[in-house]
């Protein structure tokens, strides 16, 4: 991709609104564009990054033998007045009326409506188990949004809801996917720490929150020191809490062996068992002819929050760091000298030699050497091959490591075969 | 994937609301769930095809340079305030108040919104031209939804947005379009037709709209019969338009060289000029200082209608014939004989073989050979490879072609290099 024809539009300006890294970051590089209060477009830039990021989810979703779907972003009221949440849930909930007057809404979560695809077509415990999750937009009204992306009102999630015909399966299930997300996220490039959650507004009796650790974080987390160290089979019972579910009193750790971190919450999954089959009226008959209600849980990561979290999790003072797997392009070539043409013949051939098997973003603009390089670290692709008419004299590129900073000089050949 | 594992709930009954054949076979093959009048969930086998179509759109897109971004479902109304659409959409747009009693709106079409972006970002000719694109989800709030989701209110379009500095400059962009738009709907596996159109409520000077040929179609077209004969580059200027545009009194084309066919809209292309970047105040400076507004158009593809318009044009009386580039598998395996050891070794032969390379459903469910024949036909996988007890005895398994209806029998190895 040629800079010169991307639309990735960066700016040296901090926005006066943006408080926190990642909100600035993302405005600074061109990722989104506000239209409105917690309502952001999101630019090439942001929308290459999000399909990394789903993908790995999508692999690691199959995997486990999740089903894709899409449920819908406008859903009838019908469906959450049988469950008993549509009142419940309060000013969040964006309640629409269409032109017939009836009464919509856009979805927050897919309880509701996975419950009502599963009691449409499961008839018998030899359908199930079943898993569906989707990758879809969701909208929750936010009183106060803030801090771009992370906490917007329009906002991309992976969400998926289990089907179980007893606990113990049921437990399979979450054991399956919390396991399923540990391995997600270190896909990632991330470090998400899981920890023991209250279910909230979802409600149920086994959750965990997946925490990013940035300092930037909304949650505090008290866990057990060996939980840095743990496996990931013991990474679901070693102790970690956040502040709303931490009392000192009853605390298990010794006050030694207790880490204090900031995190910022990009996964969430709950098993509630029949919270919805039961009022919403969905069973399968199991091998005696007996109505079971399926014990359900639900599973969430924040895709777009994801994001920010990310940038949070990685940035210095000069823009972004990308973690190698989610990162909007592999490599940028910087052409210092788009004038001379020693310059752009040899940009041109690292260009066209890495293109076939990396994604290269090659900055052919005409602006100044300075400006070149900020936007480089402000982007925070992970590989930067600079070519300056001087070092090109002598044969010699630089390669800039953007997470180390670490600059090595070496030949044209040498920075191909460093990447093929 | 084996099938007792894949949500996909078919069914023999016909649903006595569904009219139209894809709509019924959607239905029947549990591609899709209603949730509400036009607004439907996609199940798994829908969402492969989907996604087929979406890749193809996406490749066909970065080809011509088009960036792809997410604009957003919600917008805010006063876009739709300044370019004067507000009020004139009419009840076809569904309007929301926030919780704090702002107007908004669920995207209908994003024209604004585009403008929007542009004009933040784009002050000079040089960051010209800029085309964007999104595949995203719209809602029309349709007073009479019908035909499954031909004609629903919630679906996903590829909308493109294309900003140039002149009328010549625009005019090529909608020729590079037009070009890439043919060649979209021809890896897609269809014959689409580009019908010269009336530009309706988007407004403009040059329009066409690309007709999938299918007898259930809505549209009337009126073609020079040539235009089946043409090359890419006449295919513009061929005679072509529908029912709407058509006046036998002024027609250049002779009676005889005339065709009526019925098709279906499946893409739409305007170009618009100045009518969004004027109102919008979208200007950019030229060479000289001057304000330019610039020539704009938009560039539609109905993907969600496109899954119900493939199996209009492509289907019989047992079911879907998915055309090879969009098919949700490349490749069913129907096993006849659960309990038989060698029909079960055989299948689970042929799966591991044809796995690596090729998207294979393996039919591994306990029901009857005719049920598992008649769900085949019906989700229309290309190619089936059924193994029978009798056949397996000699070595031998059929393979049937859903299109052609032709069985071939052939051994196991024969079967597997057939698809290597």
């Amino acid at each position: 991709m040629l800079f010169s024809q991307f639309f990735a539009p960066t700016s040296k300006d901090i926005p006066a609104d943006a408080k926190i890294a990642s909100h600035i970051l993302m405005l600074r590089s061109g990722m989104i564009s506000q239209t409105a209060s917690g309502i952001y477009c999101w630019l090439p830039l942001a929308v290459r990054v999000m399909e990394k990021i789903t993908k790995i989810i999508c692999e690691e979703q199959d995997r486990i033998g999740a089903q894709k779907v899409y449920f819908t972003t406008i859903q009838p009221a019908d469906l959450w007045i049988e469950s008993g949440r549509y009142d419940a849930y309060g000013k969040e909930m964006l309640r629409i009326k269409d032109r017939k007057e009836g009464d919509f809404l856009y979805s927050p979560t897919n309880e509701e409506q996975a419950t009502d695809v599963f009691r449409k077509y499961v008839k018998s415990y030899r359908g199930m188990p079943v898993m569906l999750y989707q990758i879809h937009w969701k909208f929750r009204d936010e009183i106060r949004p803030r801090f771009g992306v992370m906490r917007g009102r329009e906002f991309l999630m992976k969400d998926g809801y289990s089907f179980d015909i007893n606990f113990d399966a049921a437990k399979e299930t979450y054991q399956k996917i919390f396991r399923s997300y540990v391995r997600t996220f270190r896909r990632l490039g991330l470090t998400a720490v899981p920890v023991q959650a209250d279910s909230g507004a979802i409600g149920g009796n086994m959750s965990h929150e997946f925490q990013v650790l940035a300092e930037t974080g909304e949650s505090t987390i008290y866990s057990d020191k060996r939980l840095f160290t743990a496996s990931d089979e013991e990474l679901m019972t070693t102790f970690a809490v956040t502040d709303e579910k931490y009392n000192p009193k009853e605390c298990p750790i010794a006050e030694s062996d207790l880490i204090v971190s900031k995190g910022i919450e990009v996964g969430h999954i709950f098993y509630f068992g029949q919270k919805y089959s039961k009022p919403m009226n969905a069973f399968v008959l199991n091998e005696n002819g007996e109505k079971i209600y399926p014990e359900m849980g639900s599973y969430g990561i924040g895709v777009s929050r994801l994001i920010g979290a990310i940038i949070e999790a990685s940035h210095d003072e000069h823009g972004i760091i990308w973690p190698e797997p989610v990162a909007p392009f592999d490599i940028t070539i910087l052409n210092l000298h788009t004038k001379n043409e020693k310059c752009v013949e040899t940009a041109r051939r690292i260009y066209d030699a890495l293109s076939s098997s990396k994604e290269v973003l090659y900055d052919d603009r005409s602006i100044t050497v300075g400006e070149k390089l900020a936007d480089a670290d402000l982007i925070g692709i992970p590989y930067q091959i600079i070519i300056g008419q001087k070092k090109i004299e002598n044969g010699l590129v630089e390669l800039k490591n953007r997470k180390t900073g670490e600059i090595t000089e070496m030949s044209i050949e040498q920075v191909i075969a460093r990447f093929m």
